[in-house]
């Protein structure tokens, strides 16, 4: 099973591919992110990510996408428009007929230590390790991808 | 000039097309809401509002999009669902080749009242004053989308 994990954002996007076999191994397929200019305005950067995005999954040809919900309590403008870039995501991965899934970032964070509490370096050294990596993907949002992904894999797995 | 104007959500979106004259003057083209259901999930409902939205600028092919802006002070949850949303939208206009606009509810309150402090029903009465209406677009949605499409059409001509 092949999966596309997302971490939303409009300057930025972090995206990872794995493919996950029956038995239960991933292997990192691609990763890497999105960005977009705030010079550019709203609905041009939207579209930015939409395209791109598209032409990653035809591309990779994943069968699911995985993609961070937001949880934020700050600063609600910036969640907002992390929010409108969450709701491109979301309907690229169902124009593109992939099943979408969303998981908290506690959800990612559970599925990947076992408890709620690991802090980021944890976070990105267990997506390492997992992937057997030689160092950690580069930049954190595209090692936050890449745990939405790894995530599915888990929970699909022992669903 | 026709315009195309949306009071984003996920639930409910409003929609309300107008064709301003050189002279100033406005009429009704179109107007109503796009539902969605709340057991379709997230993506989906995305690409249902993606979707019907093609559908009604393919329709009347208005150049220019206005968008109202988010506010909210309370509940982010659900502003979140409603920026999801607005993402979508911003993306239809961009696709179909729109000029997008965004305007603040306080913009549009200005730009049809004179002042920011009119309520919801003077702001009703405004649109339905303005489109030369026997009575006030119904539901709320539709005309908020409309007040948003007048709100472009004057600020574009006093610009």
């Amino acid at each position: 099973m092949k999966i596309v994990g997302i971490d939303p954002g409009t300057g930025i996007l972090g995206f990872g591919v794995i493919e996950a076999s029956a038995g239960g191994s991933l292997k990192l397929i691609d990763g890497g992110v999105i960005r977009t200019l705030p010079t550019d305005g709203d609905s041009h950067r939207l579209k930015t990510i939409f395209d791109e995005l598209t032409g990653i999954i035809k591309e990779h040809e994943p069968e699911v996408m995985s993609v961070e919900k937001l949880f934020f309590a700050q600063n609600v403008t910036t969640a907002m428009t992390v929010a409108q870039a969450r709701g491109v995501v979301l309907l690229c991965g169902e124009q593109s007929g992939l099943s979408v899934f969303e998981y908290t970032p506690l959800q990612i964070k559970q599925a990947l230590t076992g408890y709620g509490r690991a802090d980021k370096k944890q976070m990105q050294e267990m997506v390492r390790v997992v992937l057997k990596l030689k160092e950690t993907p580069k930049p954190d949002d595209c090692a936050d991808a890449l745990a939405a992904a790894i995530c599915h894999s888990m929970t699909a797995r022992f669903a």
